[in-house]
């Protein structure tokens, strides 16, 4: 099984291993030491590349081929987009236990996998809430397409703090989706979301990585949103040495 | 309403706060800064002292006589024992889900408010899990309690880095449910907490005290526990400074 990249690689690498399947992981070299290594003790073969000079779905493609091994793509795949919908699931259960009638749900959106699956969820059970995708100042390729209709592309593949959730561009399967449910798009700066990191650390106790936080900095810091705001919080794969000097810098 | 210090002090704040009742917390004032802050933050007048040198039991008594306040104990207290024991009933839940049929349950233990609420409602709902009080090195009150019989005293009050689970000695309601459910109990070291919060940040995600971490120590660090442990984390009022040295110390 090859896996382009991406912070889903440690699920793709548990599964594997609990099936008792051979598993690559194509990753960015820039990949946190923490995410590489909690990969690779799941059991899992991790191949890196430079994500700004590297094609990964291409190296991904030709490692399948050569390999004969199953390709399973970090965002623009039908079963890994309702996998994440399961989000959305309890997103929509735990709105109707609170008795919300009406709220932005906010997601920490890359590729588009998770905000599409959510989307999907909450049409189906949830159809009064609206969700939102949030994404680091610079990389806003899904706010941008959302606005124009088209899948746009970023400029640069590299250079947010956020790092986990830059994508060149929305997916093929995701962006039709996005486009029919969700928007407009939120867009938070990396000091946004580190201030959103220190504060899930102080007043949370959860560990979130930069672009996990983009959503709750989006909450946060964009004051015209409407009062109800259901936010996901959706990774932690960030290096002790990352974590501790964004808490020196935005955690007093 | 006064409260005596603890871990829970927030919680009273904030139920104090909901109720729009006054809420006096008594907390040692070598207490997390954040939880001070945090415990404000919730309208309540935090009242500092010195817990080498004052009694707080008798502060809180005298407090409550002065100004005609509700005194509300950390742990021995009927009703603050069955309000943690909902703790027990998740466990008794989740172990019957998992089909777990016997296990030694780690509970993180200070005065034993938590570990007495979690040994009754399994002795209800799940007798087959067994009680294991963790405490830290030096401060091993309980278990030496549950070996003697009778409740033993520590030497010192401080000069743990677990000092929101530090307590003279366990509580006289609490006691005799615990040493007719409980025990043995396990001690860990400071250094094992500490190397126990670091393991929760890289691999669990969640922000632990060290205090709230000797659960999960002992889980980590004595090798003579039976197959299956289930483990409290209870408490993340952490500095950002001591966790951020936790982390450079302790989580290469």
């Amino acid at each position: 099984m090859a896996y382009s990249s991406g912070n889903h690689a440690q699920g793709v690498a548990l599964a594997a291993s609990r099936h008792g399947l051979p598993c690559v992981i194509l990753m960015p070299a820039d990949a946190p030491a923490v995410k590489i290594a909690n990969t690779r003790a799941y059991g899992a073969e991790v191949m890196l590349y430079d994500r700004a000079t590297e094609d990964r779905d291409a190296i991904g493609a030709e490692l399948a081929a050569a390999r004969g091994l199953a390709l399973v793509k970090p965002f623009d795949d039908a079963q890994v987009i309702a996998g994440q919908g399961t989000v959305g699931l309890e997103i929509a259960s735990q709105a109707a236990e609170a008795g919300i009638s009406a709220a932005s749900v906010l997601t920490c959106c890359g590729g588009g996998g998770l905000t599409a699956g959510i989307a999907l969820a909450l049409e189906a059970r949830a159809p009064q809430l609206s969700v939102r995708p949030c994404e680091p100042a610079g990389f806003d390729d899904t706010a941008r397409s959302l606005i124009s209709g088209k899948r746009e592309r970023n400029a640069a593949t590299t250079g947010s703090i956020c790092d986990a959730i830059v994508t060149p561009s929305p997916g093929e399967i995701t962006f039709p989706i996005l486009h029919r449910l969700c928007g407009p798009g939120l867009v938070v700066t990396d000091d946004e979301a580190c201030r959103a990191v220190a504060l899930a650390f102080h007043h949370l106790r959860i560990v979130l990585e930069p672009g996990g936080a983009v959503a709750l900095a989006a909450a946060l810091f964009r004051p015209d949103l409407p009062d109800t705001v259901i936010c996901t919080a959706s990774g932690g794969n960030v290096d002790a040495g990352l974590f501790t000097d964004i808490l020196t810098r935005f955690g007093a």
